[in-house]
Parts: C-alpha cells; structure tokens; sequence
C-alpha cells in the first residue's frame, strides 16, 4: 500500500502527524480576505511551514466546496503543490451505489491526485469496493467519528457488538490489497481501544485531537503495541495556531510539537 | 417546507417523477464528445425534454465531480437553467462532523442553490442538523439504499429493529422545521413497507426504479395509502433511453410513460 510505504517512509516509529488542510477564510490574517486565491495561498505557506514534520496532510473537501467551482480549483492546485512523499488524504466522506461510487473514486484519485481519500460505509461493501480496487491508493473506512453524535448510529449494539466493529469486519474483509485503513475519533478512547484490538494491523487515520479535546498522552499509550501505523490529523490548533502575521511561524512551531510529541 | 408545497402544486396525488441527471459523456450521443460543456448541453436538451412531466431534478454529483472545477461549474450552471417549480436535489449524500457539515450545506444550498440534498446519517444528529436548520431547504436522509451491499450495515439487528428504522426514528425527531424525508430504494420492497409504517408522514426519495430493476406497479401498490409525497428517481432509463440522435423524443415518452404510471 502506498501510503503505508510512505508512511513507514517518514515516521518510522509509525505514529505520523497529518495536517488537515480546512482553509476558512476568516480565520485567516486578515490580508487573505483580498487574495485572489485565498484558500490555495494559505495552504503553500502553511505546508511550507509545516512540511518538515508532517508525514500527510488531509484536505477537508467541504471548505473548497462552498466556493464551488473555483474552491475545487483551488483544491486542486493545493494538492498538486504538496511535496513529494507526503500523502494526500482527501477527506470527503464519499460513499454511494456501484458505478457513482466509481465516479467518486476518479474524482478524487484520477482526477484531484489523491494517494488516499475517507470513505463512509452506511451503502455497505459494493459501494466501497470502486475504492479500494486501486491498490495504489489507500481508504479510510469511518469506523468512529470524533463529534459526540457518532454513536447514534455507529454505537447501536448489533449481534453483541457496536456498529462500529462491523464496520471493522468490513474493512478487514475488503482490504484484499492492503490499502484499506480506518477513521477512529481521539475523542472517544474507550471505543478506539475496542476497534485497536479488532482492526489488528490497519492502518488508522485519527482525527479529534487539538480543538476537538482528544489528549495526545491517552492517544499515544492506546497505540502503544498497535502493530500498524496511524496517522494523527490536527487542522485547527496548527493552521489557526496563530491568527497574525506570525501565522506561518506559530504552524511550524505547533507542528513540530505535536510530532514531537508523537514520535517520543 | 419548500420542496413538499412545490412537490403538491406539481403532482397532486402525492407521487412525483424525479429524473436523474447522471450525465456520461460515453452514454450520450456521438457529437457531445465534442462539445465544449457536454454535461450541461445534455441536460438542458434532457430537462427541456421532460419538464413537462418531472416534479424534481436529480443531479448526481459525482458525474460532476469526475471532471473537476469544470464539472462543478457545468452542475451549478444546470441548476440554474431547471424551470422554476421543479425541485432541485443536489445527490452528493454528505456526512461530516458540524463545522463541516454546515460547510456542506452551505455549498449545496447557498452555493448551488439546490432545493433539497441527501445525507448520509452515519454520523448522528449533530451531523444532519446544520443541513435541516434552512427549514426552505429539504433533506433527505439516507435510511435503505437501492444496492445490495445496502443491507450490510443497513440491516443489521439494533434493539429488535435494523438499523434503517432507527434512522427513520432519527428522521422524524429531527423534523421540527418540516423539511425531513428519507431516501428508500425500490429494490428492497419489504424494507420499504416497514420505512413506510414507521416514517409516517415524511416524504420520501425513492431510488433504484428502472434500470435498477424495481417495479414500479409493486411501488405503487406499496405506496397506497401513504400519506405524504414521494418522489420517484429515474436517470438511466429515461436520459439514456435512446443513444442516438432522437434522445430527446426517448427521453421526453419515456418520462411521460412512467409519470403516466405514477400517476395513474
């Protein structure tokens, strides 16, 4: 799997800091507000700043989206403009029926560049599988979401266990050419720890740490001994670190942080 | 809500044709390949074809999406030329976390200015509010979808019920604004009488007609008695009803055959 590969690559010690590229242009320094291409120029300069300790970054499709045809431009050229061995995630939380599902997956890695993209898992296997058919490129299956709200559906106790974990069946069953990884919240540790002991050797892409509360020390010792490697996304608390001038600077810092913290 | 007035105005005995707009350069007639914004032309020669007997128009945002900034630009440009009156669903079927979520709705309400747009509910509540909080905007939530793969997460055991009837539950607590509906797919007729009894009056998306190969006579007997709208999808078998250059008379007979049948 490629961005495993590269993964390993980056950060061997398997736990790698991802980058969660939410481009809002209020909470930029005010000078983007007249940018011709505000969210794309804030993204070259908050990679640039953080491109030394981050092993991915994942853009979140949706604050490209609500500027339309020119914010997917914009999404475009930011991909192209991330560096070489870094892996691309785009989080889009696609998921539909056979051949929309097919159209989804050549938007995101034929047509944007993706290495890897989210996928959500309610349409069930045959809507998953246009994904994972490209061994090139890896997909995070949601398994458990960060926002307090997930467990409506992913919580409802199925056969004696959460949904979650049948999403975690699921994953395993489609992962025929090991590119196949999941989304498990920070937020929640208790169910992260059950879906840890039933994913066995996926990879993990976690988001929920930084503004949304989940504890980097309570992350790391529920990884420690997890055989395969996880990536951990922080968007807000580096890309809004600072709301200065000083912006590029208080990223890099805050980065190089939350790596550090990681990879002790 | 908007989409419920319009849809009664339009279709009195409460079952609407919705078509599909999925545009495939590859399924169109030979010149579009040609043509400079092929999804567009096609659908305003397939809206002008059928908006006689369509209720709502259904865009499929992956076959946007597939061509990029270009894409998204000919969707919005489709949207703008339906007739005033149709309803306007923006099928991209997103599901996020709120901030995100309401990044979403943004795009396809604000941005798009799409009526309507499915969700997908695998993230709870607080990931479908910000899309029901326009109570001028209708949602429809995903509850069983039309693929056979549908059934994996959708139909597993929760409490005594799958785990659709718990979103339809979900659904009507989350319609204080009257604008919820539920997307059943007419593939899966006993799922769709057991949404029927517990959805109440919520109106619903109905996909999976057609091409699909549900039955449109056993929807109609299913849907008897039912006490709000429905709307029912159709794309492949009326916008590529013929392939050659009489697409617009197949596609114009073949919407008023099954708008005929509906409304029978």
């Amino acid at each position: 799997m490629e961005y495993r590969t590269k993964l390993e690559h980056t950060v061997p010690a398997g736990i790698g800091l991802c980058v969660g590229l939410d481009p809002v242009v209020e909470k930029m320094p005010t000078r983007f507000k007249s940018a011709k291409s505000p969210l794309l120029e804030f993204n070259l300069d908050i990679i640039e700043a953080t491109a030394d300790f981050a092993a991915a970054y994942k853009p979140n499709m949706a604050f490209y989206e609500v500027f339309g045809a020119e914010g997917w431009r914009q999404l475009a050229e930011t991909i192209k403009a991330v560096p070489a061995g870094k892996i691309i995630i785009a989080d889009g939380k696609r998921g539909d029926i056979g051949n929309t599902a097919k159209a989804y997956a050549a938007a995101l890695f034929d047509g944007l560049g993706a290495d890897a993209a989210t996928v959500n898992p309610y349409l069930g296997r045959d809507a998953l599988e246009p994904f994972v058919a490209d061994a090139d490129r890896g997909v995070f299956i949601l398994a458990v979401t960060s926002n307090p709200g997930g467990a409506d559906i992913q919580n409802l106790q199925a056969n004696n266990k959460p949904v979650f974990l049948h999403i975690v069946d699921l994953a395993r069953q489609l992962n025929k050419n090991r590119n196949v990884g999941l989304v498990v919240g920070a937020t929640k540790p208790e169910d992260m720890l059950r879906v840890l002991d039933a994913a066995v050797d996926l990879p993990l892409l976690i988001p929920g740490v930084g503004e949304q509360g989940g504890e980097v020390q309570a992350l790391k010792s529920a990884l420690q001994g997890y055989r395969a490697s996880a990536l951990v996304n922080a968007a807000r608390s580096i890309i809004y670190a600072s709301r200065g001038e000083d912006y590029k600077l208080a990223a890099r810092q805050a980065a190089e942080k939350l790596a550090g913290e990681l990879a002790a």
